[in-house]
């Protein structure tokens, strides 16, 4: 990538989340509604501390750091950067307000821009590295804050909504058969990509076909009916003892009206549409879903080998500031809205590929050391900017999380 | 009181409200930094909600509230108004937003100015009630805010420091005799009180002494130094376990400065000055060191006995919107302090009086339902508005809270 | 008393508490079923430690205690005696074994037997708080116990149940009228009694009637049907809390039988009797249904006043090792069941009385560090050691607490 | 397997579970020393209601069992049968007694034997599958005495210790290379096997070697000595807030005497001998360790690849009563330990092999469900009883769990 093209890159992405941010009072952009949420003034501040910190303070010589108690408060998690807020305390500090912090990123913006064209090349990878990591932040900070104003009584809508789209109801399920045996998978070549992507390296897939596209709110629903959330033998011990525990009954911001649903968007409130791809369903639900189905879940191996010749730039995904949601499958054959919509739960765990080696530095820790515990997602949802995810694009999450736009795509053995 | 003064102090009570939260901004108004505190922008709505439910709901026909979920929103905790926001959860409520809840205050103003001339006794009493609400609110205002500052690495200041006073360390504690025998407390009278002052009774006192004023910092150093919190013998078990489970080394707010002390107020950052009455202490801690000085808390029978014929508009107390803090006692004989500066934690448990009967109705609920578990402490503190307090004025915590300016003075047996 | 008295009630007093415990496999007398409860082996070990340490290590020159491990595992709360097991893990001591305990208990009676008669007065007045000591452990081996069996799903009975007396309804409550004015309560004369119940000093009573018998299991039953426990207006504010934060329903160890109501005791399961008085309620509890009947509970000093001219070894009380458990009130008229039967909250928070010193030494956190929190209970109950128990007497527990035999004795104003 | 076979199997198996808990007391058996672990009388009778459920009641015309209740207090997670005591409530049941049990234990034990002749083959396999679900309690019934025991300050030994026997710390790890390439895993056969050890299936394995034997205690004495467990960069970031919260500074039961290290087993305190395999470590700290030593943990299929011609019955396994506990390595060239002395964590996830199918009926649930958030271990350790393991057995457990025999192989690609 030029210069040049990097450094429009920088300023868009920045733009964006400045865009997204805009119907956002200093309030909503404060307040921290569940540890794993972060408040969206840290997500505007943390971001510009990443260029800040890696880039300017790392490799502009006389950089001034903006506030130096902002790397206190913004680090996030880079042990090598030394003590920082607690994650779950982040929605304390009201002060900077967000006018500061406002100010801060056109600081960055500027000091970045003007150093760009003398950066060296390890400085620019950073550069790079940056604007991915703005993009995953544009995701979370539209996630987070659909959390925080679904506990808000008013259900808020962060954007009026638009006129819906009445879809039919999507033709049944079929069945794409994907490759066996030995194939590759992981990332090669000249692009960026993560380091978790790497190396591209043979997997073994087994004979098996993939579902041409999500299951919908309509199947969901005829879940629910058949009494998916009350049949212990459907879930795994973990799964059944958090529906236990939580009295999990539906997909998240789901709400009953009388014998309909009603689901709580970033537009607000409104009908649950049968036609369009479920969305905030947790690893635990996707897996109890799959087996009450009689399938399962794809690997992430099978998903990746059948989406390497998709574009990844394709389908629903995140434009512009405005309201976001899944939408119903296009009509048509083959594989459908593996790009955008919503994240598809995989069964496979998050660990590291065979000869990973985590980046150097302290950006080492951006996927590594979450090599635990975690299941990996796949191919963006409507919330992910266009141009971020790719069919390598490892995501992950806990199992039971279920803020995401997250979704299930069925698999099966042939 | 006449309708017209009644309509001033509505007024200049609702004035300083709005000029005390004066330097927030949305964030600060919003954010809740513990379950024991709530946001300043429900403060000023939930003061409202007051007297707009028990005076222009129930009493001025036609009257259409400002919005109809504020009820849920900003109820407190009377069950007879229904269902309400989770106490914990108040700080989720991002919208509606300060502006929407300085409208609503504006609004409420003018209702009730408007209807003040043509309201009936019972709701001019409410008016009344409403004004002393708002009082304590306009206290509770302070020390959440500073409670939530306090929480920021940053230490916000709410306003800038004043130069300070340097008091010279007070001459020893000296006692002052109380009353022995039958003696009357509690309110009786025209002037307002709470139903809980009520009724005035017969008690029975010993021979007691009360210190002429409070226990300063420079007195609570010496405990420190004495290792006061590390010598079990010194506390009831309720308070060890809780100076255990907290790693209780001093009053709230304070911080080490090498071998000096620091404190924490609305005001900043700044050096513990010895010659002020110590704040931020928990009746364990209280309780712990008039053991350690061989003494022991004043009952709050003994406390309003000998407060009986002073000022309570006289002291240390909230005039204005500006920093404010416990000052040192001033020269003389006698009881100083004994209104103003700091709350002083009695040894009595906070219990009816004989024939305590709950006002009636919904606000019936304001001081009754809390008298378990609570000590009383008496005499205002340098945030209790002037003229809030009177001798009768029984104030109520958890034997565990100390945000507020709680401090101590000491008295014996004779 | 004399020494060979003294000797007298030390030996039949452990030989009272081996017998309770006789039942009991080592199983059952090891485990922890909550942490406010301890082992049965805990409390037959412990009461030998206060003899064995404060006794025989303190007054008995060249004496070697039993096993030097046994400080720590048995000291209960003296810090004054250094470390010990956690209150938490006492039932993780599965050795030493009930065998091994009981080989310590002999171990102590025997020595202790062998030093009484030379030992000083200091040591004799020791011997004989560790004899009220062991029969306040004998009453909480006997709750403790309840409360393990009633853990269990098979509900196993400690003693077989006895025939049941059909009492008939006892008739409706009288009231008998109080003391007022000037009286003095507090134990004062030769006699034992804790340092909690002194000093003898004055207090002031308003005009009062006390009931003439505890509140009935049949009025609780009314109180249950008119909706007692879902009408917040009735519950102290933490009270509300405690009913909602455990869907509290019904006494302890009750459960619904159809339309009937069962209760656990310690012969086992079997139908509530509305004659006898309602026990296993908490504080809460007692003062809702005071509310409820428009009445109050009594002051401690109304309950003492009143009860000073009785027989404090009257009633029905722990005679020995068998099923215990409340009765009905024997017709007549005046006071009844001040003594035995159930515990009777009274309205007074546990503090000090006027002058209180603590007794010297370790002993010293017997009982004056409780003094917060907690709820004075008065007359002790049917698992109460007859002879124990005494007009000046003042138990104490925590407003939530209900694993004791506690009942309510309603008081009013006159 | 004959009939014969089975049956003397079945008697022996039974047996050394009776041994094993032959010098438990009846509280001993009972006490439940954290919700991960169960009493050892819960897993005495456990395993008999497993054999009396699956194969008398389903299998046996009239078989009446033994106690009706017990199928609701020892059921352990099989949804299909019902409703149970809760998992963390096992250890309030302290009736039935262990001799209950034991009187449980010999009836079905009678019963049993005298319907094997008759019982159908689906049977038959049931029982085969009860000596091998009761092997693994056996395992569990060591280290949950051992958990137990470990709680109480006087560190009970089960069995006296022998003398230790002074092996010679092993020479340097050597590396063997292991197969590479497509190569199979998974059990086929006519064998037992657990479900999930199934279907056997083609994986593709990486260039790689293995450890010649499990790291030892004196490697793990060095990570200490060089701050492993202070040290962020080595750690999972799972397994950091774990070392953080937990206070983790070296393997479960260590601790510190003076610059040496204790560590207690199965047969009290002793030394720690650096020339054993170290146990008691978690996934994380095996995981650190690995990064600390520049490799990484061995994949399942690595580790099974490289089993599959060694003798699964050799090594230091469980055999008879007596204290177990893991040994150095023998002198040898090649693989050692890969049987016994300790579980070695794998890198895998325990997910569903390729064409995984659950067993049918209620021991489907025996290992499916558990197939999330867990880490597969291999190779048994001296609390397996010998024979119970095979190269293809999957063992599993969450990544902070070490309460096992868990240890560690390392590997490096090659």
């Amino acid at each position: 990538m030029t210069v040049a093209l990097l450094a429009e890159r920088f300023r868009s992405t920045r733009a964006l989340t400045v865009a997204l941010a805009a119907p956002l009072g200093d309030a909503d952009a404060t307040v921290q509604s569940m540890p794993d949420a972060s408040p969206a003034k840290w997500h505007l501040a943390h971001t510009s501390w990443f260029f800040e910190t890696f880039v300017l303070r790392d490799h502009r010589r006389g950089y001034r750091p903006f506030d130096p108690a902002y790397a206190y408060l913004f680090n996030s998690y880079y042990e090598a950067e030394g003590q920082r807020q607690p994650r779950h305390a982040r929605g304390l500090l009201t002060r900077p307000t967000l006018a500061d912090i406002q100010a801060y990123r056109a600081h960055v913006d500027g000091a970045l821009a003007a150093a760009l064209p003398d950066l060296p090349d390890a400085a620019l990878a950073l550069v790079a590295l940056g604007i991915q990591h703005e993009q995953q932040h544009q995701e979370l900070l539209l996630t987070d804050i659909l959390h925080l104003f679904a506990q808000n009584p008013l259900r808020p809508a962060l954007w009026p909504s638009v006129p819906a789209r009445h879809a039919p109801a999507p033709p049944p399920l079929r069945w794409i058969a994907g490759r066996a045996g030995v194939v590759e998978i992981g990332h090669a070549g000249p692009g960026f990509a993560f380091d978790c992507e790497t190396p591209r390296h043979q997997v073994l897939l087994v004979p098996h076909a993939l579902a041409d596209r999500p299951v919908t709110n309509g199947a969901w629903q005829d879940f629910i009916a058949d009494g998916g959330y009350a049949d212990a033998r459907l879930w795994l011990s973990d799964g059944w003892a958090w529906v236990r525990a939580n009295a999990i009954a539906a997909p998240l911001y789901w709400q009953r009206d009388g014998s309909d649903w009603l689901r709580f968007g970033l537009d607000g409130i409104g009908p649950v549409d049968p036609a369009v791809p479920v969305a905030h369903v947790s690893f635990y639900e996707a897996d109890a879903f799959a087996r009450w189905a009689g399938v399962r879940l794809p690997t992430e191996a099978e998903w990746e080998s059948a989406a390497e010749g998709l574009d990844p730039a394709s389908g629903n995904q995140l434009d512009r500031a405005g309201p976001v949601s899944p939408t119903a499958a296009a009509p048509g054959d083959g594989l459908r809205q593996m790009f955008g919509d919503v994240w598809e739960w995989t069964g496979s765990a998050y660990r590291p590929y065979p000869g990973f080696r985590p980046a150097a530095g302290a950006v080492g820790e951006y996927n590594g050391k979450f090599m635990s515990g975690q299941a990996v997602l796949r191919g963006g949802s409507c919330a992910t900017p266009r141009g971020h995810v790719r069919a390598s694009y490892r995501n992950f999450f806990y199992p039971h999380q279920r803020w995401q736009f997250t979704g299930v795509r069925l698999a099966k053995d042939l």
